[in-house]
């Protein structure tokens, strides 16, 4: 049933997005009262996203929570800054600099408990400055050793608030350490909490040349923790962080039919940047693309595309597809 | 009209597949005759591709014509073998060895002749072991001038017989020096002889992150001379030689839409490597998913797809490929 | 003689770098004046590039010019900026808009007047806007005839300063329409003015999986135009902006060869993003590194290279290497 | 110290190597006799490695035993054939046929008995054909419970033996299940056997743009079973097992760096396929390069490295390593 998908979206994907030369964005910067706005236009959405220091604080929170409800939206994820300013360049949880680490895992506490007033469950937890650029950079032993007791200590702070780890190969670091499906498998296991899960960013999959659907059914296998979901597309090899189906198709398919057998029910969150397009139209598109894909569930039917599976026959596969696709 | 296409194939495609690891290959060998009855069994297949000296020679010519005449096949294209044995390993028009060089030049006149005794317009001219491996072992003026002098050569033999380059960026060589589009149609212009054109094979324009319709966009525009296709599908950083249509499909619609706008009215003809597939399913799906994607045309129509792409507008692309492939 | 190469920096080197995360930059935020005293410095940096706006506009050139030149700087290069606001965001030469392109060829030709004024001999084309992002958003036929038209009316507006085209596969679109060096060699013929030519960016070249020894040779062959040359380094995958040397020793030492083979004489220039590292020690080390190995040049010898080149022997290739590096 | 590597090679180091075009190879076919005198002109070799039923059985173990003997070598490594034949083409452990699973399963054991025989520690287990080509054609649950059941029973079976896993993200399916160091650890967490740990082949590391060095301190610290060694070089892109040390410099020496530091103590073993180059001068080679990096450490010291690493300044990092290639 596609229609029990419920969808969020960061509120950031409303406001202009720059890149590393158009730092002025391409489009309007809006304040948050003009983004919630904006989240209003798009159609079947019901959740937002928020950052931490951006968007909520200690002084804002309640009145956020009112706004957010009022415009008809559940915050599904609270994401805290631990990487958007120069500060956070060296790493976070793995900074050399003990007082950088502690603030970054205070940052995280902070976001917790904001969610936690927000009545949200959920904090993204992304390590995208903790990784390295050059060639003997990093002490690779030293930094899980601070990853897992980092993980720790927040998940130990809020029990009830649910930490996902988001992986990502590269960027902003050339290479970061949290960087696949199974180095974040192997950080739930040696963080071994039960509020702390993973979620899978199908742009950062894609970069890793890992299959989403795989990578949704590994999290499932090894962990039972697929905690969240953040859709997106690219050309597979950067993180362009395009609209959802916009490049892929059958990939995008095997990944909302995996999500569908393995019973995830979770937020099927956009996290895109639309750079040169209008926010609302374009999660409007991705969202148009997961529902629509989510129905040709239905058209096909599950139990043909089991039984495909189960047959490992790629021309029946392929078949399946054009029947989907091309009617 | 889909119906106006003209589809082709390999008859090795009904062979069996090697790679370098299972070098007997996955399925059953088959003789010439044994591969053009099952050429026979592909749906909406009127063409034939033959490699010189593994289907024809000078002896069995006239033989093969009655063959593939009977089977009610033309023959599309035929492909000199100067890339499959140890002899060329180390280049064929751009050997070290002057001696190579003349043997790759004849093998490429006699297949040129025997496509004129076949009645057909084209040979595949595909520089697979004009390349390197290592650093520092390629004299990058000097193997131009022998690409160049050795393609004007061959053209001259047989003025009525079509050259078309095929370029590739890498394999067997770690790299080839007709690697891109760009470089193809630079040599195209120093050879500057009407029956020397280009051809785009789908899966090696992908492995060099070109966009296929941009491609043949720019072999029109630079060169007005794309002769031929070669059609199958790839995971876009290697050659895997899939099915048509298996893993990419807006980007396959995007190549179609494009072929069509350019009246390009040459073959369509199928090079896939069907390792653990049937060769004529293989087939089968390939044709179908181009002839799906060519009805799409129709369905969703010609000018409202230039007008989308007049207009520039990501999000109307994108609502219109939702409209073409979901409903 | 390593002692003749001459080294110049963009000024911007010695500035905060900026990503799409960190908008405010990772380091201090500079003025020209002190970007000029900052690339003092600089260990044998005798040029300097700068950006026309950000740096020079018509009512500063002559103060810029003797603030160089006492500081003891030659410009190298001026980069006109026709990609770093969002005005230009849709393309530049190629805008949909009129006005757009008029706008960016008059800041060309602004560029060059400054270029003039300021006895610098090269501007600096990179048309990183002029791409698309996703499938059926270009039209690519309309683009080509937008570049080869606008480039010439630019070389024509002032021919005696040189014009030189920096292609690049990507970013900050996905695709741009400049991407490599065959397309490169395309424009330059179509173009065909004595004062326009290309430079090679290292990591662009990288980026797209050329050997930028290869690309050099190959700009020399087609054109005779390789102009300038932009050195940094990158992990292949993307334009990382490192320090020259930081990643590739061998091939960076081919490309140093064959630079000194084809009696390349125009500036070594650098343009690295140091995002977390000094702008001063990058540049010095990047700097050291080309000194470092074109000394090898000496050291083992031309002629000894040029044999094992003429050879194609790999592993002769390789030993020359180790003799190179490990000694 | 360089002189207590251990240095082996597997014998079909030596033989004509073949690719999917050249299925004859591109050099001289050898039988066992020839390979074993072909590895003794191999200077600094120590080591051997062999594959099951291509060089060993049940009726020539104790003669190879004693070639091998006589001829100097202890066999470091035997490799059991699950991956050479059609048979193997859609899995081995994760087979759809039950049959062929119980082969693949008695053929590892065979190769551990005939270890055994041998006086060798390792059988080296790479599921090079269990993974799938085409989208939704692999159930991804039930094939990790068929891996990890598999490995079980064949590590059961002669506790003495160890097996080594060796991962690669692709080729020759396109996508293997064991794919990345974290699903190695993974596998080998499930597992939990004393005798089952983990190789990395470097080549299939950097395909899948794993830092060696990273992935090689991850073995150690998430299993502390970083069993063996393979050695190779390529392009980054695809497994050209090419010789090591002919394209990557600096990530080779922090590789050789780490494997001293971690207490690496196993085999330096050659996985390369020297299709255009003499086998043994291929190897000597890559020998040569391990040796000559090891030095380095030597050179430049370990204490200086393990600061610049401690600081992670990037800069200090190039300048030595400008200081150990340039001197």
């Amino acid at each position: 049933m596609a229609s029990k998908l419920k969808f969020s979206a960061n509120i950031n994907t409303f406001n202009a997005c720059a890149d590393r030369y158009v730092l002025e964005g391409y489009g309007k910067r809006r304040n948050t009262d003009e983004l919630i706005k904006a989240a209003q236009q798009v159609e079947d959405l019901s959740g937002v996203e928020l950052v931490g220091k951006w968007h909520i604080n200690d002084n804002n929170v309640e009145q956020i929570q009112r706004q957010v409800t009022d415009a008809g939206f559940e915050v599904s994820c609270v994401t805290p800054d631990i990487w958007a300013s120069g500060k956070w360049g060296w790493g976070s949880f793995t900074s050399r600099d003990k007082n950088i680490r502690q603030d970054a895992v205070r940052e995280v506490k902070n976001s917790m408990e904001w969610a936690k007033q927000l009545n949200c469950k959920v904090i993204d937890l992304w390590f995208g400055q903790d990784g390295y650029d050059y060639p003997f950079q990093a002490d690779f032993h030293q930094v899980w050793d601070l990853l897992i007791d980092g993980v720790i200590e927040c998940a130990e702070h809020l029990p009830e608030v649910n930490i996902v780890i988001e992986y990502k190969p590269k960027e902003p670091r050339t290479h970061c350490f949290v960087a696949t499906v199974g180095k974040t498998l192997l950080l739930l296991d040696k963080v071994n909490k039960p509020n702390v899960g993973a979620m899978i960013d199908v742009g950062h999959a894609l970069q890793g040349y890992e299959n989403t659907a795989e990578s949704a059914a590994l999290l499932k296998y090894f962990s039972n923790k697929l905690f969240y979901m953040h859709f997106n597309d690219n050309w597979r090899m950067w993180d362009d962080d395009m609209t959802f189906g916009s490049v892929h198709t059958i990939e995008s398919l095997e990944l909302i039919y995996w999500l569908d057998r393995l019973d995830y029910n979770g937020w099927y969150a956009l996290d895109i940047f639309p750079y040169r397009e209008d926010g609302v139209r374009a999660s409007n598109e991705s969202i148009k693309w997961i529902k629509g894909l989510h129905a040709v569930l239905d058209k096909i039917g599950r139990d043909r595309i089991a039984d495909v599976i189960a047959s490992g026959d790629a021309m029946s596969a392929s078949a399946l597809m054009r029947e989907a696709f091309l009617g």
